[in-house]
């Protein structure tokens, strides 16, 4: 069936693609289509200080439609967003647009959403989850003054999910825990994952504010758990370790910036909004008090080693491929 | 980008679905869009017996635009067909359909599609792989002397995957290993499976022609190897054992119309076009030359027990949520 589920489906599936990394933002979706149902764009929010999932879907649907080489070289959002509103010569005029989130309402790194949709004219907005964020509130209402037809909570509980991170680390914290695993649950069988799935983590790692890491895997590994295959920052570090003494020839204690931590207990995390842990088994069995959700990259191979092993049940919650590699976001 | 890509990946997934269900037909999906690129219907062939899949897109795309409850009752692939052809009104006139495989020539258990579609008056057939089975083939050259635009070899790879099943059981056979696991890889836990995921193994083995079985298996769970939950057929049995010895009140002993065979080798699949194996380590590595695929119910839980352990490497197809396990395809 090809109905508002379908399209909304498919805007989703789209952020999911974002999750973790659009920090401190939401992951957001957005599907536009013009006044005939054709599906015109399928975008998102993919990082902080670029276009929100709107503008970058108002953008990619606008060069669907008219060959514009310099719009297609814009990638300031202020500037798209101008452009737009100069240009848009009524393009969007009985479009209709999906989005994940209620369209924010304020001018941060880039004007309103609200206005934008406004302006450009669509003749719908249908929204998934409502803001509630006081920042960025008001977006239904000022679409609605402006003669924009406006339905919301559709596939509310989907949408809600995919927010789930936002809300956390907006509230206090969002922490949670990476793992690369083969087939057969082993984890200590060296590297594991596709490049694919490293960029990603590194990406996460760019994000992030605290890595929490187990003394073992300090020790043994002699990692520098920094974000170089993506070329971004290095999050600071919190040692899980009874046993304080480590090596400071290590290379992750000679990252510039950078504070580490060495602990047997997770207080430090107070100070943090965005967390994530990397580990195995014992990691595991360690955190599950403190853990949000769990991301993991299982690689298509069964191998000997030692398995995971201390029980958990999870909710799978967006799955996709990483090259060979299985990307999968659990909640509990 | 919304391109034929994206059209062909959504046929593509839906006819995903019902892989191993449609034996001995091939696995296929279409979809269809009107003259606006609007989304009118995606759809799959399901089962033997069933409408094809550009039958069943037609008729779901007759309905997205007419409301027609004589049609939306009709279940014989053949009055569908019959209905459509006198109905239709140039309701498809301008309409194009994406198809993953090439469509059929032949009069089967219904009419050819390359017919249906031809009299229906689409502009355009767009193909994922071509048909080389010699009863089918032709359809390409019908539609286009009937003067209907055709492209094909759109997403070629991912279609002639698709129909990899298909081309094997025509060839001699297919040999699938269905697995269910935890998520760290153990096996002997009890029901690991959610009940959709067992409902799709029962409808599996009610199309599958002989399944096989270690004999420890059938020693300590005493099953019936039946397709109850689906009410369906139970399919012959090879339980593969060194020790030929077992109590014959063992419940799949006593199933009608079944044949048991005991054996310490494989040669008796000769006899068999489509096969399915269930187990668990051992199994694996006993049946790793005869096995084309592999399929993967994974539970997201992490429980202590008895890990995969027999090395593989896998190429992930397809996989898909089953409640809350992940379904996944593997080919090897």
């Amino acid at each position: 069936m090809v109905n508002d589920s379908f399209y909304m489906n498919l805007a989703l599936q789209e952020a999911w693609k974002y999750q973790g990394l659009t920090y401190p933002n939401p992951a957001v979706g957005a599907l536009i289509i013009d006044k005939n149902g054709k599906i015109l764009s399928i975008s998102a929010h993919k990082k902080h200080g670029t276009p929100h999932a709107e503008l970058n879907a108002a953008k990619e649907a606008y060069l669907a439609l008219k060959n514009d080489t310099v719009l297609q070289n814009i990638t300031n959002p202020s500037q798209i967003h101008s452009y737009l509103l100069k240009n848009h010569n009524n393009l969007f005029k009985n479009c209709k647009i999906y989005v994940t989130l209620e369209p924010c309402n304020h001018f941060g790194s880039t004007p309103p959403c609200s206005l934008l949709l406004s302006t450009l004219g669509f003749d719908e907005v249908i929204i998934g989850s409502r803001e509630d964020n006081p920042e960025a509130i008001g977006g239904i209402n000022r679409l609605k003054q402006n003669g924009i037809n406006v339905r919301y909570n559709i596939l509310k509980e989907k949408c809600d999910s995919l927010l789930y991170p936002f809300k956390q680390w907006k509230k206090d914290r969002f922490v949670f825990f990476k793992i690369a695993v083969n087939l057969n649950g082993t984890y200590d069988t060296g590297t594991i994952s596709s490049l694919d799935s490293r960029k990603y983590v590194h990406a996460l790692r760019d994000k992030t504010d605290l890595l929490i890491i187990g003394g073992n895997t300090v020790r043994s590994d002699r990692p520098i758990l920094d974000s170089r295959l993506v070329g971004g920052k290095a999050p600071d570090i919190l040692i899980y370790s009874k046993q304080k003494e480590f090596d400071k020839s290590i290379p992750l204690f000679n990252v510039k910036n950078r504070k580490v931590f060495i602990s047997d207990n997770f207080e430090i995390i107070r100070d943090y909004n965005y967390i994530m842990i990397e580990g195995g088994d014992n990691m595991l069995e360690a955190t599950k008090e403190i853990t949000n959700w769990y991301l993991f990259f299982i690689a298509p191979v069964i191998k000997k080693g030692n398995s995971l092993n201390s029980p958990i049940s999870f909710t799978p919650l967006y799955s996709t491929m990483l090259e060979n590699d299985m990307m999968q976001w659990f909640g509990t």
